[in-house]
């Protein structure tokens, strides 16, 4: 669906999509500008957007360094795609404007996530939930991303669903700083070396600071004790399986950059042993099994698309069950690399020849 | 039950008793001699036993530095008391001879727990195991101190077991640094400053040092997929409990120094509210419950002898149960606190007219 462009274009860019990052020097913004230029979608042009007051940067993309614009209503017109992280009051001010303008919006904030009719998509797991939707076809649309624990939790857990059935999980996280954005990485960086130059006693940090320590809260804690991260796992979890999955959940921060952590307790409806749970996991797309004795640890998997599950273990207080490891970049496959993932099966839609699957 | 004396003692310290402390000079020895001082043992001698290779050093105690010996048969002659941490070798190899000389020893070693005979402790939960068990009486015995993650754990479900019954309980465990010794700080401490100067990918650190990073192996890994540290967890919690407590557990080392925390699902036998579960809790001794929006954490909870239990939650995935998180020092109510609360108990037996309560 080629647009006419007052500036000359590559063929194969003729051929392709105007896209919008919104949000596009956060740390999700830059992981999504990168993963674009090395995917499959056709981007005839990048339109990078942020808050007025970000909007004197650029961004690299293609070797050259393309301006920030502010974001505007005018900034979605002739917008095919919208790929936005900029936080969710951002996104739920400019979303539905964009969606109005013909833009398709893959969503990476909760804003929109569990409203009905919006698609909650990981796309090893409920890809059929975007058909009929295409950019450039002039009807907009919203598609959230989920939760980044949330990704990584279903990955693992759908392959034991659709073998086994699944009755109910118990998973404690352990969430890396970087998911709590720049200025969450900048001061836990200040707090961590106060801590080693002065001793744990003396220094001065910030009450609740996640150096060397972990804090078994993220979000906001509401009336029954459960914190807003943890709600978004137990409620994003069915929506996207698509089937009662209940679940409860412990959301940990723990003072690691980047690469968050799972361990999950699963009961399955029917029996399973460890190696079936490992069989079936490894054939699941996006899943990495190490072996018995390799451990996936967030600081190794950083930097890296796939779910690498280990540890497998017999839940031996279930009925039927089994326990693992669960660890994913929380930035990559966590955010970036999951609206990527969305955006190419969108764009294959919307520009078949130029699909490369 | 005074001894003779070569030396002249204080009226009080005549009628006390011999207490050695194996492993003086480590992490946990220091703490249990630092812990006797404010005790109400009545101590009349301490003698700090190393190996060979530490016996030049000196141990602080009542004001004065104790010269440390090297452990011997003869070290444990005329020893009321042993309080042993050392390692499980040291303990296997001398806490038979210790005990064949007439010495009571509580081992914080993980070398005798599961021996029949021998009493695995949590005063909180099943100070009974102690009686007839005297210090000075010239009958030794081993008792044994549990595994740091399984004290605060058993802590925290005994009154919940009492009013409640358990069914099953899983357990992710964030296990500090000191929990591997000084050995295993110091190499944390290098690995953590080579990271902060030289950024995490340069860094030329140890493939699975916990420098921010998160190590879900703590032990050998053994056939089953079950860590030994894990085991500890399964197999003591039922011997202290005195009752068949069915958990699975995953055990990991975070990038905290001291401090040991846990996320607990507990399904209780019959019906328990949030409200039930922090009334019973908060009724038990040596447990601190915090309200609802205060999280325990290890850096603050480090130097307090209590078991610190908050985020209470429904089990919503269980017929009937709960959610908590519980921190402790695992190097005070996990290893030293414990020995001496069981040292304390025991000298009240041997010495009724000096016990404080």
């Amino acid at each position: 669906m080629p647009r006419p462009e007052e500036t000359p274009q590559p063929p194969s860019a003729r051929t392709g999509l105007r896209v919008a990052v919104l949000g596009a020097t956060g740390l999700v913004g830059r992981e999504m500008t990168r993963l674009l230029e090395e995917s499959r979608i056709p981007v005839a042009e990048l339109l990078p957007l942020a808050s007025a007051r970000r909007a004197d940067r650029t961004v690299r993309f293609r070797g050259e360094d393309v301006p920030v614009r502010a974001v505007s209503a005018d900034a979605f017109q002739g917008v095919d795609l919208v790929l936005a992280s900029a936080g969710g009051s951002v996104s739920r001010e400019w979303l539905p404007v964009a969606a109005a303008a013909g833009a398709v919006c893959v969503d990476n904030t909760s804003a929109f996530r569990m409203d009905d009719g919006v698609p909650l998509v990981v796309p090893e797991v409920n890809a059929a939930a975007l058909d009929g939707i295409r950019p450039g076809s002039g009807r907009g649309a919203i598609i959230a991303n989920p939760n980044c624990s949330t990704i990584q939790l279903v990955v693992a857990l759908e392959p034991l669903r659709r073998a086994f059935g699944i009755e109910r999980v118990v998973v404690s996280t352990y969430q890396s700083i970087s998911g709590a954005g720049r200025g969450a990485v900048d001061e836990f960086r200040a707090a961590t070396t106060t801590i080693m130059d002065a001793g744990d006693d003396g220094a001065e940090v910030k009450r609740e600071s996640p150096a060397f320590d972990v804090l078994a809260r993220i979000g906001d804690i509401e009336d029954d004790g459960v914190t807003t991260e943890e709600r978004k796992m137990v409620l994003e979890t069915p929506k996207i399986m698509g089937a009662d999955v209940p679940v409860d959940v412990t959301c940990v921060r723990v003072p690691v950059f980047t690469g968050h952590a799972e361990s999950v307790w699963v009961e399955t409806t029917g029996p399973v042993s460890v190696e079936d749970a490992r069989r079936v996991m490894a054939a699941f797309p996006g899943i990495t099994v190490t072996d018995a004795t390799d451990v996936p640890r967030p600081r190794d998997v950083a930097g890296d698309t796939d779910v690498h599950v280990g540890r497998f273990r017999d839940a031996r207080t279930a009925r039927h069950g089994v326990q693992f490891w669960v660890v994913a970049d929380n930035l990559l496959k966590g955010a970036a690399w999951n609206a990527i993932q969305i955006a190419e099966r969108l764009a294959d839609a919307a520009t078949p020849a130029a699909a490369g699957v």
